[in-house]
């Protein structure tokens, strides 16, 4: 028996998970102390925080509440345009839950027919289990809840952010270390809120299922994944429709006003500029979330639904069985202590030593959660115990269990210093980039590609490491744990991730109130580290992704009574090459979208520029509006193939051509669609930072190539703006494809067990 | 039994051949009726022929021997590089032979301790086989022998299209349709000879290694695969090292002279100029030559592998035994007149005939093939007949067979069909890339990626859909007859195919030579259709590489006794992901390399025109050996690691790990691969077909877009350059790579099943 008492785990897990909640309204109370209303302040004078910010007065400008109030504008018309398309959004969402909570309901069912009777377990031999019904309607039920949580984590992290935006400007005038700390701040809000919302939600809903449920673990966990494929669908349309819109409007932007216009980024002269950076925080916070929210729902998902047909559910050992949700709690306290590193432990004084800070709270994260798996593997597992393995049980121990998390966690933090390798500025494979720029932006894309495949390989080496030890210690369970240790410190890599974005809208918002390049550089100097972390982050969520999925896919194997999934079998070997070509329909869909809604943004940008008079000499103001919905419009129509594409498969698969072809489109699509979506990302980001090479101009290779507006540069910026579809909508939205379509399998397992392959059985 | 007596068979096959051959020296002897010396036209006066040649006066200075004298040099410079190259290639490539050859012999005698005694047959238990050291012997020999036909293919291919590429110029002053016969006539000699070869040299193998083998069919047949791995490898460097020079010279040449310099493709100011002419020759015609006969001796030897231990094999039925090389014998006669349709019954008037009627050969040699494939099933297969699955024996019918065969010979049509939609710019895919130069090069590389992701799709149903029927019918034997059947056009295949940079080098000596705008028109007119064919061959290699590779696959996997590859296991799954990443490591190195060295002809070519005084002007002549010698030196230097990735990954897997992770990466290597290489294929014909369109202006659209140096089509240019590296180096050199790893492991499958898997046994 494990040491922690069941008791003790019920407290434990939601204890953490307000903690983590607690933790996160800190920091926003903390951000919200920097104040964006002058006129609060004039009022507020009486109190004493308030007037002893305005006395600390590093630079000119400090007291000038012009600057304020236009940094308050421009956050406000920044939040107001997010919102809006949230909520147009949420809308099409919102009536595609309904109607795949229907589809659910109706499809799991009619697995035995709508009948209310009791029917035997299916692994639990000679027990009885409840009917399909039920576990059909609580399967919608989570779905939605699912759903519901991404929504919300995606929304509180989208407002904090636009409200985190204009004050990270505002600090930037006392100096590099102030505005580094309000932005973490506002990205920990975010990253704490997702972990401890995720795990509070889950953990409230299995105690309640169990009311129903009772002893029959077996029902309650296969209707509790319903939450991943919920959390998963809110993702698809946040990654999808938010990436499209963030591209669309940064691609539109530049290529009218950088290439076309020749006035810098972020200027308030472009019409696009607004819907840029709104783009910034609907793609890069709101579908990011959803995203790591995703994988995080499916990993638990994956393990409890193994764990409870394996020895922990049979005895119905409970500390044991939640397990996974006591890692993802220690992991929340894990986070906070390393937060503190960032924010309070050390200052960052100078521009240079904010990467490095970055960095150190990856590592120290990974090494405090190390002995946090070790601790917890002892204290709530039994020292031996049994995981189902493709219908035999296999004896794993406590320490292989620790191992199998473990690895996971240290495969996360390679997977990151890969991905920091070949995407930051400092190293020479993004080096090597930029020089190619020389000859023009041919090589400078040549060298990009060529630069992505490579990034490709070590990563992948870790991956396979982790899935060979994971595998062969505990079968899918260890691969479902792995990933979950490599999204234990979720809530820290959220918080770098967050920090990018947010750095990058306050140094949109200092160029647009029109203030001094000193503030402009510190916020860049900020957005080139959030660069790097946007790409570290994006690595996570792809490495955690491959895991996700393969133990959801090693789920829905198990849950489908497949033996084998032997590639000499034609059903399985088509399922697989189709699998591999699936994230290129995919990626042409999401490419061809930017593309084209990129095209439309240029031609309103154009038309303003040519129709509005004065709007170049800065005397008249541009229409942002039109530009915010031409990006709004764009996504949301643009979302619906791509999203119908990944939603359809594993059902008309399932349903014509049966369970092992299906299994074969899993594997296919897993293993072809990691690569190039870290590829894509990776690409993408060494681009974005040999741009930013050339205009630093640090060294005196890098000034050779620059300055700005040389030939170089602009070889530089074409390959800048073909690599961000690449970055940030095509490559990770391959990661919902993946994990998705496992999910989504899980789920509608039953039924095509029951009912599928169709086509095969005509055929026969 | 057969119909066809086996005495009918061992006529019929070398007859075929012989056929083949013989055509192909009339249609040399036809292609070199054009004179290219004025000199030996004065001492032959006599001859009729000559002055008649010279009597139809349809342009002016059809008499100028000026002109003629001008082609004939500049052929021998392109000729004299491309030999140089070859011979430096050669020399490098026999050590690897040599070298490859002893690590055969020895890792293959070494699986019985070089025991020189008879031992028990592995499949026909109860018989007694010959010893391991004898299939080790001969597994060598074939292997030389396979690598020099490849050899003598490759080089015959482009000694004939550096003879002819004059001859089509000077042919190009009489009219398009002369010219049209004449590129044909030559790519017909390459596409005959090879086929003819290939069947030759495999047919006299088989019967001189019967001399010793006997009744063992078993070790024979094993003993012949090593004739595929020859070929193979040959093919890797031919491809690999031919690519990189090609697009070294072509986008070396291109960054300078077109952006740069603004001086017309093929200008002869340009100092990469005979580079790369020279190029085309090595790359698309030696190194696709190279990579077809790979394809083609591997299917062969697939099948006929997969055969000896069917009931063919067992019971000694030498006719059915033959049946992949009838299939190829009656292609050869179908191709014959095939080819007549295109030199004899038809003649092409205007430049609007050329494509379709390319397109016709396609159509009539598969229409034509599909009767013969059913001839030769119903007289050269029993009606009934058993072949080898995994270890069972399956019933097959004569029927099953010919519709295995015929699936693959028509989805390689729809691939061919597919292609030309997607990279042709008389349909809307190109004309949308060429429209979106219009906002610079970024979006033209979105769309251009975009575009190569989409044509993915239907190939890849093609394929799915013949594997699915071969498998179901056949098994294994069934995918290899497959492949045979999509290669049994092979002449016509590469006689198009080998059109392509005939007529390309053409233009580009009409332009050196100094030759009338019109004249030049023609040949361009010529070239874009071979734009589109040179796809289309693409898509062929590629879509048999897949079936190919699959078939030796699955060759492999009967020979290491392994009954089943189960994606849940975890060394099989590692395999799978890691096999799915090394098409991106070895694209990343091709890429760069490409990137590298043209960077370095970049700066050559620069330095002449810094350097040399008068060259801008034409008043003195460039330094083209010094280029000629960078694209030699640079692609036979980065030809190495993207090789010894292929040759050393499934030695160093199948020693180390075993045969189920290597079944894996085989798997993962394949489904991945193939997507990479047709996208970058079709992408990179794309846009060099979207240049071409604006450059060709021929509709309002284009118009629009243009002229020649207008900012839509400096965005092409970009593009088309990008493009260079991915269709004609990384995106070919796939098809070697997943093909060349599967035929490595079915050879050295007897050692990995004695002695592999070192790591593992050491971590039991």
């Amino acid at each position: 028996m494990a040491i922690l008492s069941d008791l003790g785990t019920e407290i434990l897990v939601p204890a953490c998970a307000i903690v983590g909640i607690v933790f996160s309204v800190v920091q926003w109370i903390l951000v919200s102390r920097v104040k964006l209303s002058p006129e609060r302040h004039s009022l507020s004078n009486s109190s004493k925080n308030g007037t002893a910010e305005y006395l600390i007065e590093e630079e000119e400008g400090l007291n000038d509440h012009s600057v304020v109030q236009k940094c308050a504008e421009i956050q406000n018309a920044i939040s107001e345009g997010a919102t809006s398309f949230l909520y147009t959004e949420y809308q099409y969402v919102g009536i595609f839950m309904v109607a795949f909570a229907i589809l659910i309901f109706v499809f799991l069912g009619s697995v035995e027919g709508f009948s209310t009777k009791s029917q035997p377990c299916l692994y639990n031999k000679g027990e009885m289990c409840k009917p399909a019904l039920a576990n059909a309607i609580f399967s919608t039920i989570s779905f939605l809840l699912g759903g519901l949580t991404s929504l919300l984590s995606g929304f509180l992290g989208m407002k904090i952010a636009t409200y985190a935006n204009a004050r990270t400007t505002l600090e930037a005038r006392k100096g590099v270390g102030k505005a580094f700390i309000t932005a973490f701040r506002s990205g920990a809000v975010m990253g704490f809120l997702l972990a401890a919302n995720g795990l509070l939600v889950l953990y409230i809903a299995i105690n309640l299922f169990e009311i129903y449920y009772g002893d029959d673990w077996e029902g309650l966990y296969e209707a509790i994944t319903g939450y991943g494929l919920g959390g998963s669908s809110m993702a698809l349309f946040g990654r999808v429709g938010g990436g499209i819109y963030t591209k669309a409007a940064d691609v539109g932007a530049d290529l009218v006003g950088k290439v076309e216009r020749g006035i810098p980024e972020d200027d308030p002269r472009n019409p696009a500029v607004i819907a840029d950076n709104v783009g910034d925080n609907v793609g890069d916070i709101a579908g990011m979330g959803a995203d790591l929210f995703g994988s995080y729902a499916e990993s638990s998902c994956a393990a409890l639904v193994v764990a409870s047909i394996s020895s922990f559910g049979i005895n119905h050992e409970m500390t044991a069985m939640f397990y996974p949700l006591i890692i993802s709690s220690i992991g929340i306290l894990v986070c906070l202590i390393t937060t503190l590193f960032a924010t309070d432990f050390f200052e960052i004084k100078a521009v240079k030593e904010i990467e490095p800070a970055l960095k150190k709270q990856l590592i120290i994260s990974t090494i405090l959660m190390t002995a946090g798996i070790a601790f917890v593997s002892w204290i709530a597992l039994p020292s031996s115990f049994t995981i189902f393995n493709f219908g035999s049980q296999k004896v794993v121990k406590n320490w292989q269990l620790f191992l199998c998390v473990g690895v996971g966690l240290w495969a996360g933090l390679i997977i990151g210093f890969v991905t920091e390798y070949y995407t930051s500025n400092t190293y020479s494979p993004v080096q090597d980039v930029a020089d190619s720029c020389r000859t023009g932006a041919a090589t400078n894309v040549i060298f990009g590609l060529a630069l992505g495949y490579k990034s490709v390989i070590i990563p992948i080496f870790a991956i396979a490491v982790s899935i060979f030890v994971s595998f062969s210690f505990a079968a899918m369970y260890g691969i479902a744990v792995a990933a979950l240790g490599m999204l234990s410190t979720i809530a820290t890599g959220l918080a770098i991730d967050a920090y990018g974005p947010i750095s990058d809208n306050a140094g949109g918002i200092a160029e647009m109130a029109g203030m001094s390049h000193r503030i402009r550089e510190r916020t860049d100097a900020l957005d080139a580290a959030g660069n790097t972390t946007a790409a570290i982050g994006k690595g996570f969520a792809i490495g955690s992704a491959a895991l996700v999925s393969l133990a959801l896919f090693g789920a829905f194997v198990s849950r489908a009574a497949i033996s084998t999934v032997d590639v000499l079998t034609p059903k399985v070997f088509i399922g697989l090459l189709v699998g591999a070509m699936l994230p290129y329909w995919f990626s042409a869909m999401t490419m061809k979208s930017v593309g084209s809604a990129a095209l439309k943004m240029v031609e309103e940008v154009r038309r303003q520029f040519n129709t509005i008079p004065g709007l170049m000499e800065g005397t008249a103001k541009p229409d942002y509006a039109t530009c915010v919905k031409i990006s709004t419009d764009a996504s949301i129509k643009e979302m619906i193939p791509p999203g119908a594409l990944v939603m359809l498969t594993p059902l008309i698969v399932g349903t014509l051509l049966g369970v092992e072809t299906l299994a074969g489109v899993l594997a296919g699509s897993l293993v072809s669609g990691v690569q190039i979506a870290i590829s894509a990302s990776n690409t993408g980001g060494a681009w974005d930072n040999a741009k930013k090479y050339i205009e630093a101009g640090a060294s005196e290779h890098a000034k050779a190539l620059g300055p700005k507006g040389s030939d170089p540069h602009k070889a530089a910026v074409i390959g800048d703006t073909i690599g961000d579809p690449l970055k940030d909508t095509s490559g990770p939205s391959l990661n919902i494809l993946i994990k998705l379509m496992a999910v989504e399998s899980l789920v509608f397992a039953p039924f095509f067990a029951a009912h599928g392959g169709l086509l095969f059985k005509i055929w026969k």
